[in-house]
């Protein structure tokens, strides 16, 4: 049991609801450590939503809607963490959710695929192919979803992937903690945030968000931009604590 | 199977590592997030021993030999990453090895020290009581071991219970990846690096320290100097990063 007083309290709750799902399989083991470099990251960034997140979550939003095949990539850590915020996106933006695991087992991919139906999405499932130019388990896909999608959001992914997705073409939407990350990096966007505190935010811009709104935002991309506020913030916060 | 091609391969053989450690109980599920927080400072450190951490390894080396009754607590991701590494420490200090444990159950105890000792350490056993006014199972420690100590090195600690061991009027070593954490704050010295690095360094200090040296580096302790030196290389990594 976790005292209520712990000053990290609801960091170390998160921490046993990962570890509980690592129990049951939703989340790898290796998982579990990709979730502690994030939190570390978010809390440097101060455990909230900059304005320069806020801004990629609208452009995220657009990205999405204007889509002709938008997919969100599903791994165990997102399901875990929230299965029931990427079934409120998927409802405001009318994409194709689809399960992608780094450390694939088809009971893996079955138990999340059950999780998230549980919590109201509607899974894209069916017989997956190794379709992405990588040499792991991460290759898998499904040939009428990721792989023929134009835009794709991968929450918390593994910089092989994104790069692999971005040179095939696709515009690709990332949500990670770490700007200074492969994935961060070579995604068309990237979303600096914590994936519960981004991910309502991009569902509340699907619904807003106009059609000339949305053309500019879509227009006005600039990752590198976004990813140097992203830093910058990170650093203010150091030089506070310096002081 | 990690690809042994991934740019990550080091970091991610670890946490194979680590999550085997957690499988056969060793490591608990919430150290390997923990880990993870440990793995993003260290990427902003930049993987390397920096200079304000070598100083701090050799000072850490100072205060261990020149103690009265050190002592090297021992959890279960020290005993996982660095096992070896604790009994050429001990071996060059002379400091008591004891395990205590933040998930604490009398089965990890006995595995952890079954592990140390088959790595060479010679561990401090026996009658565990509840004696750090802590609420957690964290205030179980030995009465002749942690207890009586005046030095005492705490890798990979916790806030609490260091804040309470300095409380009690012991001289505490932190190693922490993360010099804003609570534990690095509170510590009488703080190592911010990583443990397979600082720990074999401190040990080489431990050879190679004379005696009036010794007495330079025990008089010449400042916590606050050495943390902001770490923010210090951080910051700098990060401005480079936005260029």
């Amino acid at each position: 049991m976790i005292p209520d007083k712990h000053p990290r309290y609801h960091s170390l709750v998160t921490r046993e609801k990962l570890a509980q799902c690592a129990r049951s399989g939703i989340v790898s083991l290796e998982g579990l450590t990709a979730h502690g470099r994030g939190e570390a990251f978010d809390y440097l960034i101060g455990e909230r939503t900059t304005e320069s997140a806020h801004i990629a979550a609208r452009i995220a939003a657009a990205m999405l809607i204007s889509a002709r095949h938008p997919v969100i990539s599903v791994n165990g850590n997102t399901a875990a963490l929230a299965a029931q915020q990427i079934a409120s996106l998927q409802k405001a933006s009318g994409a194709i959710v689809e399960v992608n695991l780094f450390h694939r087992t088809e009971k893996r991919v079955q138990q999340i695929e059950e999780l998230l139906r549980e919590t109201g999405s509607d899974v894209f499932s069916g017989e997956a192919e190794r379709l992405l130019p990588l040499s792991h388990d991460r290759a898998w896909c499904r040939r009428k979803g990721m792989y023929s999608a134009d835009v794709v959001l991968v929450p918390l992914e593994d910089g092989d992937r994104c790069e692999a997705l971005v040179r095939m073409g696709k515009t690709v939407i990332a949500i990670d903690l770490n700007p200074l990350s492969r994935t961060a990096r070579s995604a068309t966007l990237t979303i600096v945030d914590e994936l519960t505190r981004a991910l309502p935010g991009i569902t509340s811009a699907c619904k807003e968000i106009s059609e000339p709104e949305c053309r500019q935002l879509t227009e006005s991309v600039d990752n590198h931009y976004l990813l140097s506020e992203a830093i910058r913030e990170i650093t203010l916060r150091l030089c506070h604590a310096m002081d």
